[in-house]
């Protein structure tokens, strides 16, 4: 059977295959990397990419062990608090505001004999664009269907609900695929692993063709405002309701690691105004739940 | 005694002569109000000012009553869930980083016979100027002791620890002071309401020095990029650490009202890096607990 070794070699491939990747999409900017380690156990290579397209971008890859806290093995009920986390997290903003942002998440954790995996993408378009958005959802679709016919509504449905920003009844983008605690009873550990595997490879095309889709786009000074509020909206999200964020900050996680996911620049304005019948409020009236965006 | 409705119109006719105050200061902005209504019961006066100085700033008065949520009430030791809460809140972000943003906030809280008055007054310089802070909590200090000779200390130490954003192991600015649950234990009922009056008739004062002394300063480039990285921080701590921000959001609070405190515009970078034996560098060395800014 495939073991913890063999999961986090495989995220560390990944990792080096989508820098690649990027910096070829990007043509210019290329990844710095950030050696660390953890004191209770393990470290992670946090890769950071200021390039001329993609103008804050993170591929961090992390192997963390030790013990957990009490609590917290308590309330994931463990059989001990010894635990084994690895993971590879990426976040892109781009600097044109045709081009969306994008997340992607794959991780393994493991106690004892207890072990699982979970993970997504999931997509926040400044500008909500309908054939990307349905390029996009048909393409995780088709990466679920890898594993099972009926994961891509159960994952969707997963992420409309994780990716939504509660304070302003408005989900983070258009959302995309979440799936968390994928054990033995969803599967073989191979399946599972082949399964967040695909979603992990799907990452490039995915984004390559949104990006090259929009990347040349003209912009106005508009479209940069609109964009710095909706990445105000990401941080938003992100500082206030990501339970990744949140419990990395509140256990000594390494701080610069964790908010490589906020933006360059946001911006933020008091009751915000959107002209009506403006792609700017087409795009506000698309960040709901339950949006079927394939058909 | 002094009741409740009495607390309230002290506190409106407060937030009147600070607007008035901010308006000549600013010498431009006006301020607009928005008069919101709270499902539950009472509602409040936003009011925004957009200025040519003080760029984005709020001074807010409500006064809410109705049924607290069991846990909360349970949470505060509360006779019943019946409660009453009025107070004023500003939060001023203004355009020239030589000045600082400035934080105060005064509160009442009523429930069956338990009452308790809350509030304080910090300072978010984007770079510390020594003789401001000295000048800043040596006018605290004078405050505090029209209330008691051992107050000033206390709460200091106080809005040191409440004011501290942990995942990046620094304070949101030089503190000030910050007091809760002063009750019948800490005063009688008139003494105490005259210290919160007397510390939101100090804002202006204090406020009007901080100003004049620097926002004809000349700023570089350079300058406002920092002024955007501290504004960075401001948001990480209301929306990670903040208690009343957290408590708002997560229980329905009005959302535009919660986050006027956020900055008009904010930047990060990844592992920012500060030259050293700069002005910047200084600044970042102060962002400590337990500095004495007096003597």
């Amino acid at each position: 059977m495939i073991d913890k070794e063999q999961i986090s070699v495989a995220f560390q491939n990944l990792q080096d295959h989508i820098c690649n990747e990027l910096e070829s999409l990007d043509g210019k900017g290329k990844f710095e990397e950030d050696l660390w380690e953890r004191k209770g156990g393990g470290g992670g290579r946090t890769r950071i990419i200021k390039g001329q397209h993609i103008v804050k971008g993170g591929v961090n890859f992390s192997a963390v062990h030790g013990l957990l806290d009490m609590k917290i093995a308590a309330s994931l009920s463990l059989p001990n608090r010894n635990f084994y986390a690895t993971g590879v997290s990426i976040v892109l903003h781009p600097e044109n505001p045709w081009v969306p942002i994008i997340h992607m998440n794959i991780r393994y954790f493991e106690s004892g004999n207890k072990w699982w995996f979970g993970g997504g993408i999931d997509l926040t378009p400044h500008y909500v664009i309908k054939e990307d958005a349905q390029f996009f959802h048909q393409s995780l679709k088709e990466v679920c269907e890898t594993y099972s016919p009926t994961a891509y509504p159960a994952f969707k449905e997963w992420a409309d609900n994780y990716f939504y920003i509660r304070h302003r009844s408005e989900t983070r983008g258009i959302g995309g695929i979440f799936f968390d605690q994928l054990n033995e009873s969803k599967g073989n550990k191979e399946s599972l692993f082949k399964f967040v595997i695909n979603v992990g490879t799907a990452f490039v095309p995915i984004y390559t063709q949104l990006f090259t889709n929009n990347y040349l786009k003209d912009y106005s000074q508009e479209n940069k405002v609109w964009q710095s509020y909706r990445r105000g909206r990401y941080v938003e999200f992100n500082l206030v309701w990501d339970r990744g964020t949140k419990f990395g900050l509140e256990t000594n996680g390494r701080t610069e690691s964790i908010l490589m996911s906020l933006p360059p620049m946001a911006q933020w304005a008091y009751n915000l105004e959107i002209e009506e019948g403006s792609l700017e409020q087409t795009t506000q009236d698309s960040l709901k739940q339950n949006i079927d965006w394939i058909s």
